[in-house]
This record gives structure tokens, sequence and C-alpha cells, in this order.
């Protein structure tokens, strides 16, 4: 979960996060934004957008502000390593259909390229737009389709031993959507999201906040 | 983001994680577990596994370990508030789309029972299983159904909006996967994934790994 040297992590999510925003508002029409109206959106403050946007090499125009499409060049061009990427995804419930129809109706240069599962009646079908193998294929498939990062979608119980054969096979980062975290070396970076767990905890401190209101 | 009083923020996120991944083992058919065991599966010490799990009330059998239905119950007691809420979703693009088909085909006592958006296309039709509404019938419907939680799955730069809707209808809970953050007042309980921002995340790290390598 190190940054390693270079651009920090929080930077990273920002830029990322501000090139989706930007899209957005370029996608409306929108041309031209200040840093204080970029800040408004993003509920950081005006310096704070101006510092990270530095990183980009971008300079604004006070007059104009920052030109979007612009801006978002020089944000993919600083992400560069986050484009042209190949994905696996493991683990085909339901979770992993819904991560595979949404990764493949974005307009995105990540695009899930295989999938893995280890129930006979999936392996060698398309599903979600995506042809699923299986697990035990993994290895072979992953060095000949070059593929780099990989996402989780597996039962908890089986996602460490996932994550163990991803390692094996070369990949180098992982999103784990499992409910557990993952033990891995530093020759590999993983974040994890938990969905399930998330709605549960938004749902108990909710009911915490009506019973005192 | 406060937990208010009771059981802290992260212990009720373990709890969640640990109902899971034993629902998951006991539908395997297992039906004791150990305390290391779970400690193992959750990258946890078995010392912190104890302690989380005496706020449930449950007391282990030195012998057998932990009876996995028995902790399951406990532990359903104890995050009671997390259960039988219903939850509105906001924004039916390929992500809301995604979500929800997630949440109808999982058996959790939380349920999506009515979804909006601005879209006259989409507006009255059944999708991945849930109504659709108009955002204008957003404050009347949540009322009608009593509605206590909501996802936000609209672009960014609408997600503030949407959130301030929400909270004047009465929702007390909020997952954003906007990808921004929102402003709200201690009224309302809110969290925030952003599954694009995470992978490009991963992608970027991953990619500077490989450049080290």
């Amino acid at each position: 979960m190190n940054s390693k040297k270079g651009i920090p992590e929080k930077t990273i999510e920002r830029l990322a996060m501000y090139r989706r925003l930007l899209s957005g508002l370029k996608e409306k029409g929108l041309e031209h934004l200040y840093s204080h109206q970029l800040a408004e959106f993003t509920r950081n403050t005006p310096a704070q957008i101006r510092r990270d946007l530095m990183m980009t090499g971008y300079v604004s125009n006070a007059r104009k502000g920052y030109t979007i499409g612009d801006l978002v060049k020089k944000i993919d061009e600083t992400l560069a390593g986050s484009q042209r990427q190949k994905i696996a995804l493991v683990g085909i419930g339901n979770l992993g259909r819904a991560i595979l129809s949404y990764f493949n109706n974005q307009h995105s240069a990540l695009s899930i390229v295989a999938s893995f599962d280890n129930d006979d009646t999936k392996v060698n079908r398309v599903i979600a737009g995506c042809r699923c193998y299986h697990i035990k294929d993994l290895e072979a498939k992953i060095k000949e389709e070059g593929i780099d990062l990989a996402i989780i979608t597996v039962p908890g119980h089986h996602a460490q031993e996932v994550a163990e054969k991803l390692e094996s096979a070369g990949i180098t980062g992982i999103l784990n959507f499992a409910p557990v975290p993952l033990k891995l070396p530093d020759s590999i970076y993983s974040d994890r999201i938990d969905i399930t767990t998330a709605i549960e905890k938004v749902a108990y401190f909710a009911s915490k906040i009506r019973k005192e209101l």
C-alpha cells in the first residue's frame, strides 16, 4: 500500500477524481473552470487544487481559469501509468458480473479482457461481455494476454489463495472486492473495496442517528 | 463520519466482515471455527478477534472454538440496526444498474426498493429489478415507502445537490459512489466508495512497480 517514490497516493487519488469530474463537465459543454469552482465541487481548498494540478505541469490562465480539455490531457499524461492496462477479473458471482458490466460499458483505457471462475457452467462462456476461463488456466492466460492488473470478486475465504495465484502469474496490481484483507509482498500493489460492509456500516450508524433524534 | 457513542466504526466494519466470511463458511458446511483460524482469514490477531466478538456477548467453547451459526446470530443482533432497512438508489447509469443488480441478487435484509433518475426514458420502468421514479418525486416517494438509506450513483457534479435533496427527504445514511466527497450535517451518516478512482490508482502504482523491477 506504499506509494513508493514520486507523487503521493492521496494526490494520485485526487488527480483521478478531478479527471473524472472535469471529463463529465466537458461532456456537458463546459470549457473553462476556476480553481475555486473545482475546489467547491471536490470539497478541497483552492490552494490544494493548485498544488495538485501543479504536479501535472499545467499552468492556468488567471483570467479564464483552467481550460478543461487541456487540463484533462495533462492529468492523462501524469497518470499515464493508469492507462492502457489489461485487467483480469476472478470470480463470476453477482458482484463479478456487476463489476464486469460496469467496466465494459465505461469508455476507459483500462479494460477487463478475461475473467476466471472454477464453475464449469461458466467456463468458456462470454459473461457480461467478457470470456470466462477456468481458474486452472489463470497463469497461462495472464502471460499470454500480457495482463498486469486483477480484480478479485471471489468469496472471502478464497481471496488470499487467488491473490497468491495472481502474484505468481506476474500481476502487479490488485483491486480486492472480497471482504477480507490480503497479505502480499511489496512487489504487488493492492487496494480493497467492500461494498456490502460499507452499506451495512452506513445502515448501522444511520439507525443510531435515528434513535438519537 | 463520526461513530457517535457505542461500538467504534472500525469494530462495526470488522463485525460485518466476520459475518460475511462466517456465513460463507457455514454455507460450505463448516460448523466450528477457532479464533486463530478467523484471525488468519481476516489478517487480524486472535486477541483482536476475541475483543471484537466480546462486543456481541458471544462466549466461545475453548475445546470446539466458535459455533459458526450461533456466532452469526450474535453478530446479527449486535448489528441489528443494519438490518431491515429500505434503500433508495439515485442515478441509473452503468454503475447504478450494476449496484442494483448486485444488491437485488443478494440475500440481505437491506434492499433497494426504489430508484430515481431525471431521464424520462428510464422513469416508470423496472430496471435491474427495481422501479425507477422521476427525481422530482424523490421526497414524496421516500416518505411514502419509509426509506432510510440512499445510494448515490450520479455523476460527480450532481452528487452534492442530490445529497441535499436526500437529506431534506429525511434520509439518515448515504453511501456515495460519485467521485466527489459530500458536505453534509451531522444528522446524516455518509461514506464513499469510488470504484473507478480505486482501479486507476491501482493501475498507476502497479505500473510504477513494474518500472522498478
